[in-house]
């Protein structure tokens, strides 16, 4: 009995505190810290509060709080290109050593040339081959391995960090705290899923089952080992652009989301197809109209015209009329990255 | 004060109810109660103690703990023909009165004729011809809807029971005692996704974004209000058979799975897949050798040779080379149905 009794009071002692951390921390943690308190933070919070406060007209089960997130230009920079482009590229002279043939034909050999007069004529044609070309062939697992090494080494030109450092802070912060509320959180990205995966769970804390993209065939095989892998075709499965996104989030999730989060016409879709559903629905759209900090493009019109991060009026005024929040990341942004303001 | 250590008292007896409670759940909760003690039940008890318990060699992290289940075969009856056949047939009348040319055509003629010798002689093309007619041109909602109502009245022959009440039990606590040890549950079935969707979150416990199936595309349009929907199309995107499990459990999931459930020849690269990895693995091959309690074939040769739930010597060769564990139906489950032994 005594014992029990000493087990007893420790057992308490050690909930009582427990549950002074809990209420410590509850005090602590202002949620979104690096946003002003503008329209777009109050935006997030209200949503949040309305769909999780139980008793609340518009409260959402947690099976049903599914966020969806663009990623380029909208959780990270897109600019001047999108990282999975800088890796295609990085790919070119391997894919030629292994195929020489592929040195006298186009665009490998506008590539392999370096010359950035020729590089910048190259089409969106042309950018789909050199993708094709680079991002199959191999087994998933060699894949991965590929993208984790030039991860580690490759770094942009402006910042001169690695890639995977230049998220958004204020969009980390969303995701956290949409986690934090019981939302599930997905990437829905026009990007490669092979690509995106290997960082996500890392970089987002989105794990690969919740990482919805551009997708090749697979086909499964044997290695000379006799041991089972799969080949990466190279072959169109899922366009995750566009009308894409919503039909992909029903391959893939089923559900429709209660909020998502894009910046470019690709998304148009998905923000229109979330904002749609019955109760309390969370459509925004990062504007990129802070030329210091990072860009300014789309409406802003800061960068000359460009097929990334395509933003034209027409989806501006849809926002307005349809009740999605465009985010300014001049205005509603205190700080833009971890180790930037 | 007095207050404060009001409140504490109340928090610690509530506590020590609670930890009673646990401790005595633990003693009571014995698991997998409609197995017999033999070498299947031990195989799974075995893989998950190894997989879940700190510090063990082959402790497998929360975030890896990927299980997938084959349906028809494996979670449900699927003889004398998957329910999703039914539901199929059941839809043709709908579909000729929708579109009156189809009377006179094949294989529709003979399927509204209702003559059993002429329904008997349909080819598997034929079946594929109602699936593809019955399953696509509404929009999902509406498909959704359809399978609900069908759900609710549809019986099955011999136990006039509705389908989704031909689940057995004992992989029913198979699934439960996965998930009661971390275990993501995922179901992989040849059948269509949108269709086992509607209720494998209800029967099974398993949300829709895990289930993974064969799917028709969808295309992303706008009904005469301007509301954006998805459109079934007659369009085969993802096949989920053979090879097609393990490719769509990469595009889906993008994780090996660490344990694999399957009645058939369907489920062999999903098995195989899954045992190839490093680590523990458990694959598991459910034998249908109860002809008095549900029904004997394959290789126990109790039915006449049917092109559902195919399983071939050859499968069972592999399945004691590779190490995958037989589950007989006979031996193992003490109950089959949770209201029949």
């Amino acid at each position: 009995m005594m014992k029990v009794a000493n087990a007893f009071s420790r057992f308490a002692r050690g909930s009582l505190l427990g549950l002074l951390l809990v209420l410590a921390n509850c005090a602590i943690a202002e949620p979104l810290p690096s946003w002003n308190d503008g329209p777009a933070k109050q935006a997030i919070v209200a949503f949040v509060k309305a769909t999780t406060t139980e008793g609340s007209a518009q409260f959402v089960s947690a099976a049903e709080r599914i966020a969806t997130f663009d990623q380029d230009g909208t959780l990270w920079v897109e600019q001047p290109a999108y990282a999975q482009l800088f890796y295609c590229l990085s790919r070119v002279p391997a894919v030629v050593a292994a195929k020489p043939e592929l040195a006298k034909a186009e665009p490998f050999k506008t590539v392999m040339s370096g010359e950035r007069a020729a590089m910048a004529k190259l089409t969106m044609n042309d950018y789909l081959i050199i993708a094709m070309t680079t991002l199959s062939g191999m087994p998933t697992e060699a894949f991965k391995a590929e993208v984790r090494d030039w991860l580690a080494k490759a770094h942009d030109q402006r910042w001169k960090k690695p890639f995977t450092e230049l998220t958004y802070q204020p969009m980390q912060e969303v995701l956290q705290y949409l986690r934090d509320n019981g939302y599930k959180t997905y990437i829905v990205t026009g990007g490669g899923q092979d690509f995106v995966r290997v960082y996500a769970e890392q970089v987002y804390g989105v794990p690969p089952e919740q990482v919805i993209g551009s997708a090749g065939a697979t086909q499964y095989e044997y290695d000379k080992n006799g041991k089972p892998q799969l080949l990466k075709q190279p072959k169109v499965l899922l366009n995750d652009n566009d009308a894409g996104k919503v039909e992909n989030i029903n391959l893939m999730i089923g559900r429709q989301p209660r909020a998502a989060f894009g910046n470019s016409t690709g998304d148009q879709q998905m923000l229109e197809y979330t904002k749609a559903g019955t109760g309390a629905r969370l459509s925004m759209l990062v504007l990129h109209d802070d030329a210091v900090r990072e860009y300014a493009y789309g409406p802003a019109q800061g960068l000359p015209n460009s097929n990334i991060g395509t933003f034209p009026q027409a989806l501006y005024d849809q926002a307005h009329k349809q009740g999605w929040t465009v985010i300014s990341m001049k205005n509603d942004w205190k700080q833009v990255f971890s180790f930037a303001p």
